[in-house]
C-alpha cells in the first residue's frame, strides 16, 4: 500500500497542478482588450504583487523566528526534527496557492472584460477558468506537500505510520499561520479601500462604484485581488491539508495500519479527478437568466459531488475491507452536510428569499432597524448550520464504530471533514471567480466599455454573490469539522507523549481547568472579530482623509481632466492592512501556550472545543450578516422601496458596508483561527505536558 | 443547626420585608407634586398596572399547564410531589418581587420629580428609597421562599438534608419562568416604546424626548416599569434563589451535613443585614456632582461588599469547622469578581474613559463606522469578563478543596455565586433606582416644571445609566456562576437517579454527545438573541405607525392643542410584547427536554455548558455594546464633534437604538435564559435518564 499511496497522490497532485497550468496557458491566450484596459489591468496588477511582495516581507521575519524557536524545541527534543522545516514548506506553499491564484486572477480580469464584449459564456469561461486554476493549485499543492513529505519520511527515513503521522500533524502550523497572515491581511486591505472608496466616493462625492475619478477605485479592486482570491486560496490551502494529515494520523490512532492513512489521502486524489470532469460542464448559453447562470455551476459542483459519492463506497471497501465499509457513510455525511449548509447560507443570504427580503423592507423605518434586522438574520441563521454539523458529527461517528471504540469515532468525523473538502477543486474554482469578475466590471467601468459589457459583467458578479457566500458556508463548515479532528489529534498526540495520560485524563466538562479553557477558547472569536473590525475602521479612515485630500487638492479631478493618484491609497492600504495583521496572528500562535503552561492539556482542549464552537456561530453569523445586508441592498437597487438613491438604499448602504468588514475580514479569519489554535497546540504539546501547572 | 438555620433565614427575611415596608410607607409620604404630574403619573401607573394584568393572565396559563405537566410527573414517580407546588410558589414569589417594585416605583416617580423641586439629596433619597424597596422585597421575598419550604419539608415533612436539597433543587424553574416572561415581555414593552418614540418623535417630527406631544411618550415610561423594574426584579429573585438552593444541594452532596447546607442560607441573610446598613450611607449635598452623586453609591455598596466580607469569615469558620474554613475564599472570590466585573463594565461603557470616547469619535465617519466600532467595542470588553470569571472558578474550585474532592471544588463555585449574590439588596436598590429617575424627568419634562428640576432628574438618571451599566455587568456574571453551579447540580441529580449514573459517566468533551451539545447550547443565545431583536423589530414598527397615524390625524397635536391618545400606544405595546414573549419562554422549556430525548443527560450538561458560555459572551457583548453607543450618544450632546443635531449626533442616535434591544431586551434575556435551561433539565432529570436514546 505504501508505495501505491505515494503514487497516486503524487500523480493526483501533479494532475491537478498541470490542469491548472494548462488552463492557465489558456486563460493568457485570450486577448486583453484596449490599450485603456491593458493601463488598468497592470495597475492592478502591480499593486497587488506590490502587497504581496511587502506582506512576504513581514511573514519571513515571522517565519524566521518561529523557525528559530522551533529549532530550538527540536534540539531540546520537544518536537521531531522534521517540524521545522515542515513548518517553512507548509507557509511556503500555503502562500505560493494565493500567489498563484492571484496572479492568473489579475490576469483574468481583462480578459474577462474583453471576452464580455462577445457574450457571457465567453466571460463565464474565462471568469471561471481563473477561478479553477486557483482551485487546483491549492488541491495540487496540498496534495504534493503531503506526498514529498510522506515519501520523504517513509522511504529516505524509514519511519513507521504512527511516527510518520504524528510528524505530519505538527506540519500545518507553517500553512495554518500563512493563512491567517494572507487572510486578515488581505481582509483589511479590501475593506479598507471598498469602505473609504464608499463612504467619500458614493456617500460624499455622490460617483457611482468605480468611477475612475475615485481615488480608491485601485485600491479596491487590488483588495479584491488580495483579500478574496490570495486570502482565499492560502486559507482552503490550509483546511485542505489540515483535514487531510489529522484524519492521517487519527486514522493510524484507530487502526494502526497505512490503509486507515492512506484512505484520507486516496479520497483528496479521487477528488480531483471528479472535480476536474466537473469544470467541463461549467458553461452557459448567451443571454441566460441568473438562474441558469447559476444552474451551469451548480452542475458542475453537483456532477462533481455526486461522482466523487458513488466512487468512495467501492475505495473504501478496497482500502478498509469488508468490517469497516460503514465509514463511507462518514465521508457521504460530510459531503452532504457541505452541500447543506451551503444552501442554508444561499437561503438566508440571497434576495430571492424571505429573510433578505424581509430585511431589504425594514429600511423603510430607517438605518438603525435594517442593523439590527441584519445582525439577527445572521444571528438566526446559526441555527441550521449547527444542526447539520450536529448531525454529521453524530452520523460520522457512531457510522464508523465510535460506540464500541471512540478513535474510530472521531477517525469518522476527521473523514467527514476530508469528505466535505474533496470537492475543494471545483467548489473553490465557482468561489475565486468571483472576484475576477468582480474587478472585470470595474475594469469595464473605467476603461468606459459599452453598457451591455458592464451588463454582462453585473449579471457573473452577482452570482459570484451567491458562489461566494455558498463557498463561505462550506469553508466554515470544513473548519469546524477539521478543527474537531484537530483537537482530537491533540488528544493523540498529548497521550503519544510521556506524562502526558495523566494530565489529560480528566477531560470532564465539569473540571475546572476545561470549563475555564472553554471560556477562554470561545471568547476568542469575539475578541479577534473585534480586532480585525477596529483595524478595517483604522486603515478605512486613513483612506477616507486621503480621498478627501484628493478630491480637494487635485484640481480638474472631479471634471475627469486630472487623473487621480491612484498608488497612494494602493500604498495606504497596504501599509496600514500589514501594520495591522501583525497583532491578530501573534495572539493566535501565543495564547495557546499561555493557557497550555496556566491550564495544562485538558485546559487546551477545552480552549480548543470553546474556539471552534464559538467561532463557528461567530463566523456564520458575520458571514450572513453580511451578506444578507450586501444583498438587500442589491435588491433595493433592482427597485423595490424607492429603488437606488432612495432613503431606503440609503439605509441599506450603510447597511452593507457594516456588513464589509463582518463577511470579509472577521467571518473568514476566524475559520483559520481556530485551527492555527489546534496547529500550534499540538506543536507545542511537549513542551506543555512538560511545564504547564495543571 | 437545623431550627437555628430556620430561625435566622427567616427572620432575616422577614427583617428585609420589614424593611422595605417601612421605606415604602416613607416614600408614599412625600408628595406627589402639581395636579398635572399626579395625572402624568396616574397614567403611567394604570399603563404599567394594565401590563401586568394582562401578562399575569397569559403566564397563570402557561403555569397551569406546566402544573399539570409536573403533577402527571410527579404521578408517575418523575418527581417528587412537592415539585408542582414549589413551581408555583418560585413563580408566584418572583411575580410578587416585580410587582411590589414596579407599584413602587411608579408611586415614587412623580414625588422624585417634585423632590427635586426642594434640591439634588432630596431627590436622590426618594429614588434610591424606592430602589431599595425593589431590593429587599427582592432579597425578601427569596429568602422567605426557601425558609418556608425548609421549614416545611424538614419538620412537617421530616425528610433528610440530601431528600430536601433534591426536592428544593427543583424548584427555581418556577421563578425562572416567571423571570422569562417578565424580562422579555417586559423588554420587548419598553425598548419598542423607546423605538417607536425616538424614531417618529425625535428623528422624523423633530421634537424633544418625553415631549407631551409624542403619543408614545406614556408607553415609553410605562416600558421603564414593567421592563426596567418589574423585569429586573424578577430575574434577580431567580438568579438569588437559584444560587443559594443550588449552592445548598451541592454543599450537601459534598459534606453530607446540614451546615453546608446551611452556609449559604446564612450568607445571605449576613447580606440582607449588611446592605440595610450601607442604604444609610447614601446620600448626597446639594449641587453634587456626577462623581459625587456616584461616590455617594458606591459609599453604600462598597460599605455593605467589605462589611459582609468580614463578617463572611468567622461565619465560614462557625458553620464549617477549621477544617474547610479555606472557603471562605471562594465567597472572597465571588464578591470581588462582582465588583471587578462591575468596573470592567463601567470602562468599557462610561463616556469617561476612552472605548467609548473613541467610539463618539468614529460618528465622523458616519453611521457604519459607529455601529462597526459601537459592535468591536462590545465583543472586544468580553475579554476582562471572562478573565475575571475563569480565575474566580479556578480559585473558587481549588481552595474549596477542589483537586482532592470534585464535589467540594464545585461547593466551591456554588458559593462564589452566593457571594456575589449577598449584596444584592443595595445592588438592586442602586440598579432599580435608575428607571424611577429616569421616570421622574420624563414627568418634569410633560409637567411643564422648572428646567432647574429637569436638571436635577438629568443628573440622577445619567448617574442611573452608569449603575444600570455595573448592575448589568453584575447579573450577568452572577448568572453565569449560578448557571454553572446549577450545572453541577444537574449531574448530582442524575446521578441520584436509578440508572442515571451509567449516563452521564463519560462528560468528556471529546465525547460527541456532549460535543454536540455544546454546539446546540452555545447556538442558543444566537437564536434567542435574534428572535427577541425581531420582535422589538416589529413591535416597534406597530407604534411607528400608530404614532405616524396620530401626528397625521389628531389635528392640533403639533401645536399643544389636542391632546395624544396615550392609551391606545400602550395597548399596542402591551399587545405585541405579550404575543411575543410566549415563543422564546417556550423555546426554553422544550429545547432542554428535546435534547435530553435525543442526546441524553451528557448532552444535555453539554448543552447547559454551551448555552452558559456562549450566553455569557454574549450578554456581555450586547450589554456593553448598547452601553457604548448610548454613551457616547450623550458624551456627543455635551457638546463634542459638533454636539446635538450634528450629523455626528444623527449617527450617534442611530447606535442608541440599535444598542437599546441590545442592551435592554436580548442581553438581559439571555441571563435568564441559560439558568431556566439548566432548572428545566433538572426538572426533567427523571425522564432523560429513562427515556432518552444516548
Amino acid at each position: 500500500m505504501d508505495k501505491f499511496l505515494a503514487l497516486v497522490s503524487s500523480l493526483s497532485a501533479v494532475f491537478a497542478l498541470i490542469f491548472a497550468a494548462f488552463t492557465a496557458k489558456k486563460i493568457i491566450k485570450f486577448p486583453e482588450g484596449t490599450e485603456k484596459m491593458k493601463k488598468i489591468a497592470a495597475s492592478i496588477r502591480s499593486g497587488a504583487n506590490a502587497y504581496l511582495k511587502r506582506q512576504y516581507k513581514i511573514v519571513v521575519i515571522f517565519f524566521a523566528v518561529i523557525f528559530v524557536v522551533l529549532g530550538v524545541m527540536a534540539f531540546l527534543g520537544l518536537l521531531t526534527p522534521y517540524v521545522p522545516f515542515a513548518f517553512i514548506t507548509g507557509g511556503f506553499f500555503s502562500a505560493l496557492s494565493g500567489f498563484i491564484g492571484m496572479k492568473i486572477a489579475t490576469l483574468a480580469n481583462s480578459r474577462t472584460a474583453n471576452a464580455c464584449i462577445n457574450g457571457l459564456n465567453k466571460g463565464l469561461r474565462v471568469a471561471f477558468s481563473a477561478g479553477s486554476v486557483m482551485g487546483f493549485t491549492v488541491v495540487g499543492l496540498g496534495l504534493l506537500d503531503i506526498s514529498i513529505w510522506f515519501i520523504l519520511l517513509k522511504f529516505v527515513f524509514k519511519l513507521s505510520e504512527v511516527e510518520i503521522t504524528s510528524a505530519m500533524i505538527t506540519f500545518g502550523m507553517g500553512a495554518s499561520s500563512m493563512a491567517l497572515f494572507a487572510r486578515v491581511g488581505g481582509g483589511i486591505f479590501t475593506k479598507a479601500a471598498d469602505v473609504g472608496a464608499d463612504l467619500v466616493g458614493k456617500v460624499e462625492a455622490g460617483i457611482p462604484e468605480d468611477d475612475p475619478r475615485n481615488p480608491a477605485v485601485i485600491a479596491d479592486n487590488v483588495g479584491d485581488n488580495v483579500g478574496d482570491v490570495a486570502g482565499m486560496g492560502a486559507d482552503l490551502y490550509e483546511s485542505y491539508v489540515g483535514s487531510v494529515i489529522s484524519s492521517c494520523a487519527l486514522g493510524v490512532a484507530a487502526l494502526k495500519n497505512i490503509n486507515a492513512m492512506a484512505l484520507p489521502i486516496l479520497i483528496a486524489a479521487v477528488g480531483i479527478i471528479c472535480s476536474v470532469f466537473g469544470t467541463f460542464l461549467v458553461k452557459t448559453k448567451e443571454g441566460a437568466t441568473q438562474k441558469q447562470l447559476l444552474g451551469s455551476l451548480s452542475r458542475g459542483t453537483n456532477f462533481s459531488a455526486i461522482l466523487i459519492a458513488v466512487l468512495s463506497l467501492p475505495l473504501v471497501y478496497y482500502v478498509l475491507g469488508v468490517s469497516n465499509w460503514k465509514i463511507y457513510f462518514a465521508i457521504l455525511s460530510g459531503l452532504v452536510s457541505g452541500v447543506l449548509i451551503g444552501q442554508a447560507t444561499e437561503y438566508f443570504t440571497s434576495e430571492s428569499y424571505k429573510p433578505t427580503r424581509n430585511l431589504a423592507a425594514t429600511s423603510e423605518t430607517g438605518t438603525a432597524t435594517i442593523i439590527i434586522g441584519g445582525l439577527s438574520v445572521g444571528m438566526l441563521s446559526t441555527l441550521i448550520p449547527v444542526v447539520i454539523i450536529a448531525v454529521c458529527v453524530l452520523v460520522a461517528y457512531f457510522v464508523s464504530g465510535g460506540a464500541q471504540s471512540a478513535s474510530m469515532g472521531l477517525y469518522g468525523i476527521s473523514l467527514a471533514a476530508v469528505g466535505m473538502l474533496s470537492t475543494l477543486g471545483i467548489t473553490l474554482a465557482t468561489d475565486a471567480y468571483g472576484p475576477v469578475a468582480d474587478n472585470a466590471g470595474g475594469i469595464a467601468e473605467m476603461a468606459g466599455l459599452d453598457k451591455s459589457v458592464r451588463e454582462r459583467t453585473d449579471a457573473l458578479d452577482s452570482l459570484g454573490n451567491t458562489t461566494a457566500a455558498t463557498g463561505k458556508g462550506f469553508a466554515i463548515g470544513s473548519a469546524a469539522l477539521t478543527a474537531l479532528a484537530l483537537m482530537a489529534s491533540y488528544i493523540e498526540k498529548i497521550n503519544s507523549i510521556e506524562g502526558g495520560a495523566a494530565k489529560i485524563s480528566n477531560l470532564g466538562i465539569n473540571n475546572p481547568t476545561v470549563l475555564v479553557g472553554l471560556f477562554v477558547g470561545a471568547c476568542l472569536p469575539f475578541v479577534f472579530s473585534a480586532l480585525t473590525m477596529n483595524s478595517v475602521g483604522r486603515a478605512a479612515q486613513s483612506v477616507v482623509k486621503e480621498v478627501r485630500r484628493q478630491f480637494k487638492e487635485i484640481t480638474g479631478l472631479m471634471d475627469g481632466k486630472a487623473e487621480a493618484d491612484y498608488a497612494s491609497c494602493v500604498d495606504l492600504c497596504t501599509k496600514s492592512s500589514l501594520k495591522e495583521m501583525v497583532l491578530p496572528t501573534i495572539i493566535a500562535v501565543v495564547v495557546p501556550v499561555v493557557v497550555g503552561l496556566a491550564l495544562g492539556p485538558a485546559g487546551v482542549v477545552g480552549m480548543l472545543a470553546g474556539a471552534t464552537i464559538s467561532g463557528f456561530l461567530m463566523a456564520v453569523f458575520m458571514s450572513n450578516s453580511g451578506g444578507a445586508w450586501d444583498n438587500a441592498k442589491k435588491y433595493i437597487e433592482s427597485g423595490v422601496h424607492g429603488g437606488k438613491g432612495s432613503s431606503c438604499h440609503k439605509s441599506a448602504v450603510v447597511g452593507d458596508t457594516v456588513g464589509d468588514p463582518f463577511k470579509d475580514t472577521s467571518g473568514p479569519a476566524i475559520n483559520i483561527l481556530i485551527k492555527l489554535l489546534s496547529m500550534v497546540s499540538i506543536v507545542f504539546a511537549a513542551l506543555i505536558v512538560k511545564a504547564s501547572i495543571f
